[in-house]
C-alpha cells in the first residue's frame, strides 16, 4: 500500500494522514480538497506529500473519504468509478446507512469499506489534525461482509496498528445508537449555548460567571455547522427520536420542580449518577 | 487570623482549607462535619488540624460554611449567634438570595460575607479536595455593603492572595445569571445521561460508541444530588425560566428538522458558534 489519496484534509483526514506516515513509511499521501488554502496548509504542515485531483485516484492503493456526509454520497460513486481493481476505498463519516445504500448496487461495492472512527475534537481544518488521534478509540465498521475480505483485511490491520478497537455492526444499528451517544450531545450543547447567548446579551456576565462545568457542556457548540447539518439531515429520524425523549425528560424535570416535588428531582439525579460507571469505560 | 473553623469538609471546604494553610501559615484549621468518616479522612489527609464542634466557633477568627445550601440556611444563624464580635463568617453556596435573606435582620449580619467561588469539579468529599482549586477563578461577592468593611477586607484580601478574581453584584442578579451559566448546564447534563441510559439498556453500546464529546456533555451528571437538589429548590423560579427557554430552543430545532428546513438548522448552529469567543474568556 504505497499510493494513498485522502479526499478532505481536515481534522479527520489530516490526523489519519499523520498516523499513516508513521505506520506505512513508504506511503505517498496525495491530498484532494475543494479548499485550496487547506491543501497548501496541509502540504506546509507535512500532512500530505503532494496536492492532487481525481486523476490521481487511478493509481491509488487506498482512498480515504473524510468529507461532510452529504458530499460523501456524491463523491463515493465517482471514486469507485475511477479506482483500479486492486484499490480499496474507506469513508469515515458519522452516518453509515445512506453511504452504504448509495453504493449498494455499484459494481465496485466490494472495494468499499464503511467505517466510523469515534474520534475528533470540536475544531476543524488541517491545522486541527493531531498525531495519534485514533489511538485507543473505537472504530465502527459496517457491512464488513460486503467488502472483499482481502481488501478489508489490509485496512482493518492498519486500523489495529493505529491502536483502534474495532466493532462491527449493521449500518442502521450504528445510526440509531450514534444518535444517542453523539448526535444528541451536539444538539444539547448547541441549544445550551444559544439559550445562554440569547439571554445574556451583556456578555461580561458569561465571561465572569461561567465555570468549567458550563464550558464542558457547551464545548461541542463550537463544532462546524458544515459538517453537522448533513449528519442531522441523513440521520433525521433517529435524531428526532432522541430529541423527543430528551425534551420529554427535561419537561418532566421541570414539572417536578413546578410541583415542588424535590424528592423526585433528587431521584432523577441519583438514578443518573450511575453514568459514572458507564463513563469509566470511555478512554 | 489564626483560628479557622470550616463547616463542611468536602470538595470546596477541603480545597479552601488546603489553600488557607499555604497563605496563613499560622492558621489552625478546625473541621466540623456531620459526616464523621469525612472528618477523620480530612484529618488523615492533612486538610484540617483538628476535629471540632460548634463550641469551637466561640474562639474562631474566621468561620467558613461549605455545606449544601439548604443546611446553610439553618446553620448560618446558629453560627452568628455563637461567634465573637471580632469574627467573620463566609458561606460559599451556589445560591445567594436565600442565605442573604435568612440573616438580613440578624444583629450580627455585618459579620457575614456572602461569597460564591465559581470553582469545583463533579466529585465530592474531602478526597476530592484540590490545592490551588481557586486560582484564577471568579468569586462573586454579594451585598458587600452589608458587611463591616474591616472584616470584609480581611477576607477579600485572602481571596485575592489565593488568586481569585472578585466580582460584586446583588444577590438576586447572581441567582439569575448563575441559573444560566451553571444550574441549567447541570440539568441538561443529567437529562442527557438519563435519556441515553433509558434507551441504551444494553450498556455495551454506550461504552463502545461514546466518544469524548458525549463524555464532556454528561460529565456534570456525576454531580451530587445532595448538593444540587437544594440549589434547584432555592433558585426555583430562575432555573424554571432557563429550562423553559432551553426546551423552547430544542423544540424549535426539532421542528426545523421535521420540516426539512436544514438551512435553519445550519443557521442555528452557525449563530451559536460565536460561543468560541465567549469561552476563550473562561480559564
Amino acid at each position: 500500500m504505497k499510493q494513498i489519496s485522502i479526499i478532505g484534509i481536515g481534522l479527520i483526514g489530516g490526523s489519519f494522514a499523520l498516523d499513516l506516515k508513521q505506520h506505512i513509511p513508504e506511503a505517498r499521501v496525495t491530498g484532494i480538497d475543494h479548499n485550496e488554502a487547506h491543501l497548501f496548509e496541509a502540504l506546509e504542515l507535512g500532512i500530505i506529500d503532494q496536492i492532487g485531483d481525481f486523476d490521481s485516484l487511478k493509481i491509488a492503493d487506498l482512498v480515504v473519504l473524510a468529507i461532510p456526509v452529504n458530499a460523501a454520497l456524491k463523491v463515493l460513486p465517482q471514486v469507485l468509478n475511477l479506482i483500479s481493481d486492486q484499490a480499496v476505498v474507506i469513508d469515515m463519516g458519522s452516518t453509515k446507512e445512506a453511504i452504504c445504500k448509495v453504493v449498494s448496487t455499484h459494481p465496485k461495492r466490494p472495494q468499499f469499506l464503511a467505517t466510523h472512527p469515534i474520534a475528533g475534537t470540536e475544531f476543524s481544518g488541517p491545522s486541527a489534525a493531531i498525531k495519534g488521534l485514533f489511538e485507543n478509540k473505537t472504530n465502527i465498521i459496517c457491512e464488513v461482509e460486503k467488502t472483499l475480505p482481502a481488501l478489508g483485511e489490509v485496512v482493518l490491520t492498519l486500523f489495529k496498528n493505529m491502536g483502534m478497537h474495532l466493532r462491527f455492526m449493521p449500518a442502521n444499528d450504528h445510526d440509531k445508537h450514534i444518535a444517542y451517544v453523539s448526535h444528541l450531545s451536539h444538539i444539547s450543547s448547541f441549544m445550551l449555548g444559544k439559550t445562554v447567548i440569547d439571554k445574556e446579551q451583556n456578555e461580561r456576565n458569561i465571561f465572569d460567571m461561567a465555570g468549567s462545568g458550563f464550558e464542558s457542556t457547551v464545548r461541542l457548540a463550537k463544532s462546524s455547522p458544515d459538517m453537522w447539518t448533513p449528519i442531522f439531515e441523513q440521520n433525521k429520524a433517529n435524531v428526532i427520536e432522541t430529541l423527543t425523549e430528551y425534551i420529554h425528560n427535561l419537561n418532566q424535570f421541570k414539572a417536578y420542580m413546578e410541583q415542588d416535588d424535590f424528592e423526585a428531582v433528587y431521584n432523577e439525579m441519583k438514578n443518573t449518577n450511575h453514568i459514572k460507571q458507564i463513563l469509566k469505560g470511555i478512554a
